[in-house]
């Protein structure tokens, strides 16, 4: 198991498009906040990943690589639709941030996180980092399922 | 992913006693039929399996093993009680025979099952194995979760 301390911010300008995007795709084999249960096709890549309930910015998590065969079988048995964004990695001043550009009911939707060593580490933002939307539940990947941006 | 073709049957008499036990202890992230999420320890294993829905006695099925301490760890997030039971198998007639003898709130409850390599495989019947019960949701191990059979 892993500890992720995590936040979230909206995005704001154009200067993050620069990187080369992954194409992410991603369901859930359960919503539930406390027993959230991932299958992700990242690139050429696919994981299985368990998490636990979120209390601030941390939240235990576990990760098993899996076949991609399997995760597009595994996909098809998760709640629709699936959520389909392209994830750019960023360094900045030391540390990666990931930019996630929402496709499908959720485009528009722009969002960087970043991973922290500790809920008190000290980052710089990059000038298209805007507000933090951390503990807002409408941004978690696993709501933007059920309730896509296209419909706040 | 593979496809599950098994079918259940209660267990009569004590004959099945003398095959040496295996402790199982499992959970489930998920209880729902067309998307189960099971963490298992058995003995000195640990694994992590989704199953779609059921057709019949067919079930897909997609299985990884894990740490047995991140099972540890994950069973705690499981929905609770968790079910624990002795896993004997026993060989009759080329056929493997897995009896599960159920411990806690289901305590009293035996099953057999057999997993066969297609829906109309002929095989043989141990004096033991009584009744079938593969398509009753009761003996689901995801409902003997949460209701056991000492409630019944």
């Amino acid at each position: 198991m892993a500890i992720e301390i995590e936040r979230k911010f909206l995005v704001v300008g154009d200067a993050w498009r620069t990187a080369p995007p992954v194409f992410y795709s991603q369901g859930y084999l359960n919503r539930d906040k406390a027993r959230t249960v991932r299958v992700r096709i990242a690139g050429e890549e696919a994981f299985l990943t368990i998490k636990g309930t979120s209390v601030g910015a941390r939240r235990a998590e576990f990760e098993y690589p899996i076949p991609v065969w399997d995760a597009r079988e595994l996909l098809a048995l998760c709640e629709q639709p699936l959520i389909e964004k392209n994830r750019r990695k960023i360094l900045h001043e030391g540390f990666v941030w990931e930019v996630d550009e929402f496709l499908g009911e959720n485009l528009g939707l722009v969002v960087a996180e970043i991973e922290l060593p500790s809920e008190d580490s000290v980052f710089a933002k990059p000038d298209w980092v805007g507000e933090e939307v951390t503990e807002d539940a409408r941004y978690f990947n696993s709501n933007l399922s059920c309730t896509p941006f296209n419909r706040w």
